[in-house]
């Protein structure tokens, strides 16, 4: 590759603290290199950590000296069997402390956040109203079916955020059951939202409140005593423990008295005939109760894995480093003509390491083609499950329909997509680097190849 | 350990075709050892497989070799991610060849049997009534909430259970949809179902059928169109992938008219606000509309891993080693004084190697314990999530409650328990014969070691 242009070559935020920033996490794929459109092979750079973040090899390890020793959980006699309950039952252990779990919450095992809230929704009271801003992502808009929703408009600042749940809190029916959902760090914008005065507002007016924890628990310290939230949920596979596991965490009541979420073993105690042919079923009280079936024991395992290591490395490390990444990402894209980044909250709000921009003359899906093929850098362009908020912040027409993560336009048109690139704990410095080369080198010069669209997808002319 | 005693010393079906049997395929743990309260240690014998089977060692180096691949599957434009979409869709492709799916037929991922029957439960169409054996395991006899649901009597013999079902088919009201949901092999007794003969009877009355093939597929080749059922489930952790995946499979229509399972991103194909302050949503027809969320593409890949594998091998090798290990287990359990097999169909059934028993005088719990503490064999003791056919065989009370797995009585008094021993095509011949052993040697001789009841577990005491 060609030495760092003028957009690249100054640390993009030369502050002292950054010549402290430690090196990054390993991670799995850190030596994967990938071929090139122009010839050649370059060390893959993984910047879609927003969708899904790689393993931490200490994630690998932990999974693959388990894996000899896998057995059924919760079921068997055997000396493995209890070995896997015993690893399954202190993940959910580990998992509880790393969310500074208040006594007598429950920890859930779930496949992922979307998984998470969808379990919430089925256990929502009787006439639950449910509020959720409409620039949250898909997974925390649209799971409250058969639930009374009140979208909230997007608003554009913290405080605005908080005025108006305020408002829409003081005007419904005050006796009613009420849950408020938001995330902690938009997956568009990366900004951080006002959570701990969310929950306060949501408190003040007997409402109880959800972190979509997706976005900033693989970032920042999440912790449902510290913020006074009920719930959070998370993903493993954003959480460097791509094994199929997410987490469900927080007031016991409403679970306890929920209808299961699956039937079937595990979630029952005891299942017996009647005498009118029908079955009596008594269902399990605590975690148990919502995850019938054999549980997915490695990806749990992997999960508290993930959970130990960002704590021994240290959430001030962490976000340090991910500071100092964000500060060249934004520093070398300010540098670059025609690129503007979406936000919310403006330039100064506090952020994880997940931006969305668009370039002026360029179809997203085109650019992050270009990223992909030419330099070897995995972004991800498209609406990013979150269509309301990417359109209001495109400025275009919120009713207009987008393909989630599909090119819309052919390569040149105007795009109503944007390109996002996200990065975290297992980032090296010259991924960022590499990323903001590119895309002052794409800007000035144009793509080196021709593109078209192929089965939805961007690719080159071959 | 001490030599063979004569209950093992021959060959247990000392037939010709014994001598040609193949090896087991190689699994994760074979080397493992586990200590012996007695002193020492001994290599592990998982006998569980019913419950959750060890990851063939082909499906783990799958794993291992894609993992630092790992993308995000559908949303990615980097190269990695559109490898583990590919990778991610070659894998319902391999499923759908082993599961010999029709043109049309739909394969989606969800996380188990448990989960995939759960699935199609949320996919009846309105009015759907189904019918169920009440000796099926509890993720068969309970997810059909909200339908009208007909327990059928435990059958005798096969032809039995096909009359039984011609009887409620032909009274019931014609016009109205029918599922019909039953086992290709019982979690229970190991005994096949006659899977063809019941598809016929149901669709001679309209009526649809669910095929829970969970411990079918893993010994037996499944086939959608051959055996004419709508729809087989299945899990990875019993087909020697336990990552977190499981599968239905089978038409599309009612999963394409239904509501998506989970709400939110993937599923979801355009999101937009309304004039009115809601949302529109338009969701996705295919298997995406029932897998919102990011994919768990590792468990994905690995139950496709799996597939492959056994069909390598092929199933005539596979059921004719296990044939070998089931008459080995069957004859040697048979010269032990005592002992009671519980099955339904009798002792010429067709079964898998999954075979349940009681050993009187014994608690089941007291005698797995045993088994483990001091031979390092893994079984099961309990009701086995099937509480109704257990308590059935074992001729106690059917209204009786009894724990899923923990033991119910103090070790020593009689149990309404029983005991499984279960294994598949990683299980070597030593395996099984130690236990025949080991069970011999404990009816003869009784433990060496005391027990008790711990934290819901038969303990040894130390």
């Amino acid at each position: 590759m060609s030495a760092p242009t003028a957009a690249t070559a100054a640390p993009a935020t030369a502050s002292g603290a950054d010549r402290c920033v430690r090196a990054p996490l390993p991670v799995l794929g850190r030596d994967v290199t990938v071929p090139l459109v122009t010839g050649g092979e370059v060390a893959y750079a993984a910047l879609d950590y927003a969708a899904s973040a790689p393993a931490l090899q200490r994630v690998w390890d932990d999974v693959a000296a388990y894996a000899p020793y896998y057995g059924s959980v919760h079921r068997g006699a055997g000396y493995l069997s209890q070995l896997s309950t015993d690893l399954f039952e202190n993940a959910r252990r580990t998992v509880a402390e790393f969310l500074g779990c208040r006594d007598g919450d429950q920890v859930v095992f779930t496949r992922s956040t979307t998984d998470s809230l969808n379990l919430l929704a089925a256990a929502l009271p009787a006439g639950c109203e449910v509020l959720v801003f409409e620039t949250e992502h898909h997974a925390s808009l649209l799971p409250w079916r058969g639930a009374r929703v009140t979208y909230l408009d997007a608003p554009r600042t913290p405080d605005e955020a908080v005025d108006a749940l305020e408002r829409a809190l003081a005007g419904r029916e005050p006796h009613g059951p009420a849950l408020v959902c938001v995330t902690g760090a938009s997956n568009v914008t990366g900004e951080l939202w006002p959570v701990r005065e969310l929950a306060a507002a949501a408190h003040a007016h007997g409402a109880r409140i959800v972190l979509d924890a997706a976005q900033l628990a693989p970032h920042h310290p999440v912790s449902v005593t510290d913020l006074d939230v009920d719930w959070v949920a998370f993903s493993g596979h954003k959480l460097y423990a791509p094994f199929g596991s997410g987490v469900l965490a927080g007031r016991a009541d409403w679970l306890r008295e929920a209808e299961p979420y699956l039937a079937g073993g595990g979630a029952s105690r005891t299942v017996s005939r009647r005498a009118d042919g029908g079955v009596d079923v008594e269902w399990h009280d605590g975690a148990a109760r919502h995850e019938a079936g054999s549980p997915n024991v490695i990806g749990a395992h992997a999960v508290a894995s993930a959970c130990k290591a960002l704590t021994e490395e240290g959430f001030e490390n962490l976000v340090a480093r991910e500071r100092h990444l964000i500060g060249k990402v934004r520093t070398g894209l300010a540098a670059v003509p025609g690129v503007r980044i979406l936000s919310l909250f403006g330039d100064d709000a506090p952020r994880v390491g997940v931006i969305s921009f668009v370039v002026e003359g360029w179809n997203s899906s085109h650019f992050a083609a270009a990223l992909s093929a030419e330099y070897g850098i995995g972004v991800r362009d498209g609406l990013f499950c979150a269509h309301p908020l990417v359109r209001i912040l495109l400025g275009g027409d919120p009713q207009a329909q987008g393909e989630c993560g599909a090119p819309e336009a052919a390569p040149g048109e105007k795009s109503l997509n944007a390109v996002r690139v996200s990065f975290g704990a297992g980032t090296p410095d010259e991924h960022v680097e590499r990323f903001v080369r590119a895309t002052a080198e794409l800007v000035a010069q144009g793509a080196q190849w021709d593109y078209r669209t192929q089965d939805g997808r961007c690719v080159p002319v071959v």
